[in-house]
């Protein structure tokens, strides 16, 4: 049976039940995080806890129990014998139930705290192989670096590439690739490294972040500037980043094949590095 | 006790609850509907019925029962003892409960359906004084013409407006007015009234497709055109439309007066046109 933690309580997961009142349910009005354990340590768990501060304070949601996350998410490996398995913490912070009216409510409520945690097989194959990857509109909202469960556009989109035996959807949005449905996105053009800088279009992703550090660190050019939808046909390499699926190599965008067709040569050298540094921090 | 609707029974409002794994609650992945009742009558039940269909369609979620809604709404009036009370009918259908996962539920699971009726007190007299309007960015995605649960920048941006003692937030894209966070927009320009054409910037308002008809019906210039925002200047009244303000004139946009301050003389008389035709539906 899973257990789940529900508003300070650690409780069986089919025992939770949300309130129909509840603004995640009626407006999205709410924000989450996904968190990898690697059967011994949480990644980048303070990355973690500050995009939550900042997802938090950008929609002006008060979690005055904000620093207790780390413990839960360690309760919740415990809690479900998650400790030799890989796995992902789920967080959902919304800004609670109250009668449906869009200003806030007044006086304020409590907000829902949700987390459960769940083993997963992460997919080694798939990513081994490289992904497949489908290009389109961006519609999302305008502020993308708020990590919100208003990710109805992202469903939709996402649910076009699997429709189309793809893994992920890129956006494009005037003319510039943006990122992905749920993760970041990477270019190789004349051997330097380009992802979209940090701005309201995109969400600062943990694993963004981490391949920048590891990319410099090993002393490889990366540029944060985005890529145009017309220079497309210049990339030698394609990759994907994000929690789950850490790095992906993409051989196809839209059915056109990326470089050669296969993983490239410094998305495979960059997921050694990352791969080296999780053997590492395992100990 | 509130009576309400939950995937085919009507139950206490209070137990109702909704499972963790809502795709409403974890992704927005669902539509919703307000339809006023006029105490004998729900305002063009066919219009919300239509509208309700159409965005079903455009997020691709199936609701095999959708005709059933007037039919539940007319319950929920009869059970709650509404039937002499101006009221208003929320419905809410999401793509169910289903394991976490960006792709749609497969297989696919039945969609959660979720209504309550609820009592409410026009505000006549704020409405009949005209409004105070701020103008934002307009931040939410390119499909605002299906009514989905994903609210969360109209939410923000509301409260913005709540915060400034204002009623409502206008919404300006790329430099052109679109519509409101949870209204129409309507101006008066050289005594045309404008609004901005069906798009998918904006939602195919009830209250608006009907302000449509009445004006022509009475002879009034009308274009469906958008306003920029750097015409505002040259406007002489200008109010907003939805289901529970029916029209509301606005007397300033960012502390800038609209005309001489007042309800202007078009926007009132379609005011009374607008209540004329109420008065003849009581019967």
């Amino acid at each position: 049976m899973s257990i789940a933690y529900f508003n300070g309580s650690f409780l069986p997961k089919d025992d939770i039940k949300i309130s129909p009142d509840d603004r995640g349910f009626l407006f999205a009005d709410g924000i989450y995080e996904v968190v990898r354990w690697y059967e011994g340590f949480f990644y980048d768990m303070p990355g973690h806890m500050a995009r939550l501060k900042r997802s938090l304070k950008e929609i002006r949601l008060s979690w005055p129990e904000s620093e207790t996350f780390p413990a839960v998410a360690n309760e919740l490996i415990i809690r479900n014998n998650l400790k030799n398995i890989p796995s992902l913490i789920y967080l959902q912070v919304t800004r609670g139930a109250a009668k449906r009216s869009h200003a806030f409510p007044g006086p304020e409520v409590h907000p829902t705290v949700y987390a459960f945690a769940r083993g997963f097989h992460p997919e080694k194959e798939i990513i081994a192989a490289g992904i497949n990857v489908i290009l389109r509109k961006d519609t999302r909202w305008s502020r993308c670096d708020i990590k919100s469960v208003s990710l109805l556009p992202n469903i939709l989109s996402f649910q076009e590439a699997r429709d189309l035996n793809c893994q992920e959807c890129v956006y494009v949005r005037d003319g510039i690739i943006t990122e992905c449905a749920h993760s970041n996105m990477f270019f190789v053009i004349n051997g330097v490294i380009y992802t979209h800088p940090e701005s309201e279009n995109i969400l600062s992703g943990i694993t963004r972040k981490n391949i920048l550090r590891i990319v410099k660190e090993a002393g490889l050019k990366l540029i944060e500037k985005p890529v145009a939808e017309n220079k497309l046909n210049e990339i030698s390499e394609a990759f994907i980043t994000n929690t789950s699926f850490e790095i992906a190599p993409v051989i196809s965008i839209n059915e056109i094949i990326t470089g050669d067709g296969h993983p490239g040569p410094l998305t495979n050298a960059i997921r050694e590095k990352f791969d080296e540094e999780i053997r590492s921090l395992r100990g």
